[in-house]
């Protein structure tokens, strides 16, 4: 939509940060069109595959579901249904949460370990959709992005539980 | 999950691209986020905005249901659901196809354009959450990320159909 804005409006003022938001959202696009290729090889969709990522760096590879939700920052419904397909397909288990009776942990399990590592071998091997950048711009963008999310507040949740 | 990856695997190799690509995809969620809540204030989603941007810049303010999937880069059935939801609100009118019998077109509304400019309008204020940058950052992150694009081609399609 940048171009349009610009066709409208000139190259003036707002331009700027409308035009550099539509690349962060299509770059995005590109980039989780790709991961979910991958993971696809493997069973999975990227958002699955980010679950069992989480779970596997997890104290006993197990994490209740409002917390799986919280740090895939997705709605607790779709933390949800994101773990009843990983069950389904036997890459998670669900037990009982002994600190909460009505609530319930994912745990995740050698055959949803053995197709996370499989598919991060695979997005390695795409490095991970951002081969085109060398180290240098990699860098940068990693910075520039940073400066994004620290004026978001979005390290705050990080610093307040590290290995959380 | 890039502080996840360097805990386990430290600083090395594939930790730029993975910390890199993370970042984009958390960037995106906080500006997606942010964008809904500004939209919602005019009863729209972003994505329901996307839609009425893209039908406001086009000739005689309609496009097929096919051709706004394609432009916004979505599943033809959501492309159907947004305009759905879109008619619903007396945003767009939803007429036939001249050209394609089975086919329909999306009209914007008088209404859906004074909703489109007013969320717009408060877009621009909040600086399309980007306002923490500079100028000069914000242009180096916009050809970063155009580096990003153009290698995976991404800007073939508009050089196809310019003005489309």
């Amino acid at each position: 939509a940048g171009e349009l804005w610009r066709a409208r409006w000139g190259d003036e003022s707002q331009a700027g940060p409308m035009t550099t938001a539509t690349s962060i959202m299509r770059v995005q696009q590109l980039l989780i069109t790709q991961f979910d290729a991958i993971a696809g090889r493997h069973g999975l969709t990227f958002a699955r595959y980010e679950a069992l990522v989480l779970l596997a760096f997890s104290r006993g590879g197990q994490l209740s579901m409002g917390r799986i939700g919280e740090r895939l920052m997705v709605h607790p419904t779709s933390a949800t249904n994101i773990v009843q397909r990983l069950a389904a397909q036997g890459f998670v288990e669900r037990v009982q949460n002994p600190k909460d009776r009505r609530g319930a942990l994912a745990v995740i399990t050698d055959t949803g370990r053995a197709a996370m590592e499989a598919t991060t071998a695979d997005l390695e091997a795409a490095r991970f959709g951002l081969g085109m950048l060398g180290q240098d711009d990699q860098q940068a963008l990693f910075s520039l992005l940073r400066g994004v999310r620290v004026a978001a507040g979005d390290f705050v949740d990080s610093a307040d539980r590290p290995g959380s």
